[in-house]
């Protein structure tokens, strides 16, 4: 077998052999082929695609490249999510708390963030004294014990989706179906949870911008994670608006707090029920979906989700007070408004603008080294249809930085687009894709 | 600019402009730009294609890359010929010595050969005491005073080809019809001659398969050169059989002497008159072609080719007696006939499979830095249509190494197809292509 031949191969767009597709992710992984011609392979894979079979192969030989975690001492059936990204997407941190008071088991290794805000494992990190490099014997202790632990990646999992995101990131073959897929499920079968629920974005604030798109990867997904020997749903949600109100990282923890207090309604709430209660069923813990979603509001209504986060965070040695105070969280020096230059309704968001409008303001990075802000953030005040008053307040900016919120206020404010009636709201869940 | 944004405008199959194009071969040979992010732009190229306009920017960035030849000092209008390859096309050999007859000046940059037989600078060291190593003023001085020159490439040249040739060889993308036109013509330019006159040969022997591409290719590289002000003429030539006879070194070098003493009609003479007849056009020598091409044929008529040739070995320290006595050129131990299996007419030749079996007995190189043997190789007997007896003589080996004897055979005979009846015999020149 020869690299020449194989990029040959994808190039006249054929099928590659799961021998091929494992020959070329060793290789690299060892560092026998190069980068050179891996990344012309990519962009053949970007031209001519690759179906699920050859998807599958990839996955499997990319999730084989470095360590597997071991969940069989989880006493239930571990369980885990992902979500492709968006803005104000904080739903891990309510769905994990919802499904462990449910019953079920939340064994989730998250990643830190790149772009508008920080990953999960950031937002963890604004609770004071909390910890997310557990040992794996740790995480499965907390687990077993809290319900739910999250965690970042121990070992060393998946090297080669490492390489080769590296790869991709600087050879424009970042948006390719297989390459997303594979990505992402690799990460997920080595992270050793049994079933898994994928919320796949679409919109302006997401990296997918049409929903054929993010269809057609959620069908990858799925169809890997079966053929994997693991239950996998996924549902195709709406990110043309931030999804909570919170874009930041101690604000995003303290609206999760708010939304599991029983405070908030609205789409944060609803993706992050509708979340739960497949992961719910996927766990075998509940036979039809609707007494899965209502459980899902019971734990909320009770308060046994909230107590649930508590202890997990005392687990996890922060300090869990702050879920009834979170003024215990980091808090930005001052505030400002964003205010609207017009009056009518609002038509369109542009998600991912405010995104990078906070991160200007500290709240997410640039590079993977960059230092990140906890305290600082945007709060959007209105949502697609809301009326709106010229001079009304569109968002709110918490500053630390004085010098970025000149920027950060005007993008914040070109991000939303004023116009005479209210549009049709958008469907929050498109679709559900199960195998 | 930056290179992230041009790989991804060339993989949405935009236009690049004549800056972005710049830019990536400069910062390529400087190395600021890593293998890694050209060979997937080179991918993305072989899938979304160049037009004329970015095809031309890229072969004048390229030209620009290193040292250009001056040949101001050439007394007449110095004319250059190239050939995209084939097996038995010793044309150079024949062309250039019939265009100084005729008072042409033929100032030539070669290179040494890849694969079935070595190129016209291995063919030319065959000849006791050649020297092709020539200094710039050397070169401009034998020109004037034989009306020919054939040597190596002298300083930098077009260092962007040599990098990129050899990521493309490595990576799948050779076959691109933009990327070979600009790889040919970057290095005609940079060589300097004021008219070029370029053979592309289709069919089993030649790396383009259809006389279509042929075609494409052949516009492409006169629209290049028309482009950057130079006269640029095409042939679009058949090689679905050995141009000539001999497939070699020094039984090229003997095969251009018989054909240049008289002795030898046929494709090999055709092929070259009507090379010499473009390039006697294009350097002002002669108006029509017609009367272009009676003078190269009374050249070779009237021996005065065959000085020229003679003169221009004694002017790089060769041996002029070969001219007459071929004798004086190395020769194999021994030589052994390769015999048809069957009877019938020979209906289809594996030109290609010829050159391997050659390259086998030594005549051409694997690899850059592989030996080469001059005496070896193969003398073709038989052309497409030729009646043929079973034993019959197909072609005679001539071979220093016994132990590849065998497989030369084999793969020898095997590129003959025997059928009941003769085929219509191919067009030798299927198109003229001038801007």
């Amino acid at each position: 077998m020869r690299i020449g031949d194989i990029i040959e191969r994808k190039k006249r767009r054929r099928r590659l052999s799961d021998e091929e597709i494992r020959f070329v992710v060793e290789r690299y992984v060892s560092g026998e082929i190069p980068d050179y011609q891996i990344s012309a392979l990519l962009m053949a894979v970007w031209f001519a695609g690759m179906d699920e079979a050859e998807t599958t192969a990839l996955t499997l030989a990319m999730a084989d490249s470095g360590d597997r975690i071991d969940l069989s001492g989880v006493d239930g059936v571990p369980v885990d999510k992902h979500s492709t990204g968006g803005v104000a997407d904080t739903t891990t941190l309510i769905v994990a708390p919802v499904v462990a008071a449910c019953g079920g088991r939340m064994a989730k290794m998250s990643g830190r963030g790149l772009g508008h805000t920080g990953g999960t494992l950031d937002k963890l990190e604004a609770i004071p004294g909390m910890r997310v490099d557990l040992s794996a014997e740790e995480f499965v202790r907390t687990v077993n014990r809290c319900g739910l632990s999250i965690v970042g990646q121990t070992g060393n999992l998946v090297p080669a989706d490492k390489k080769l995101y590296a790869l991709r990131d600087v050879t424009a073959t970042v948006d390719s179906a297989p390459l997303i897929a594979s990505s992402i499920m690799s990460k997920k079968l080595a992270s050793g949870a049994s079933g898994i629920v994928l919320d796949v974005k679409w919109g302006s604030g997401a990296f997918i911008k049409t929903t054929e798109e993010a269809t057609r990867i959620a069908h990858l997904m799925t169809a890997i994670g079966t053929r994997a020997g693991r239950t996998t749903v996924a549902l195709v949600t709406d990110m043309n608006q931030p999804l909570g109100s919170g874009v930041g990282n101690a604000l995003d923890v303290a609206e999760a707090i708010s939304v599991l207090r029983g405070e908030c309604s609205g789409d944060l709430l609803d993706v992050s029920t509708a979340l739960a209660r497949e992961l719910l069923v996927i766990a075998g813990l509940y036979v039809d979906a609707d007494s899965a979603e209502a459980a899902a509001r019971r734990a909320i209504d009770s308060g046994e989700a909230l107590a649930r986060l508590a202890a997990m965070i005392e687990a996890q040695h922060g300090d869990p007070r702050v879920v009834d105070e979170v003024a215990l969280l980091p808090r930005a020096r001052r505030t400002v408004s964003v205010r609207s230059r017009s009056g009518g309704f609002v038509v369109a968001i542009d998600a991912e603008r405010i995104g990078s409008a906070a991160q200007i303001l500290g709240a997410g990075r640039a590079r993977k080294d960059d230092p990140i802000d906890p305290a600082v953030g945007i709060v959007v005040k209105k949502r697609l249809g809301d009326p709106v008053d010229s001079g009304e307040e569109l968002a709110v900016l918490h500053i630390n930085e004085e010098g970025a919120a000149g920027e950060a206020n005007e993008r914040c404010a070109g991000a939303f687009v004023i116009g005479d009636s209210a549009p049709d709201p958008p469907a929050l869940i498109v679709e559900r894709v199960a195998p």
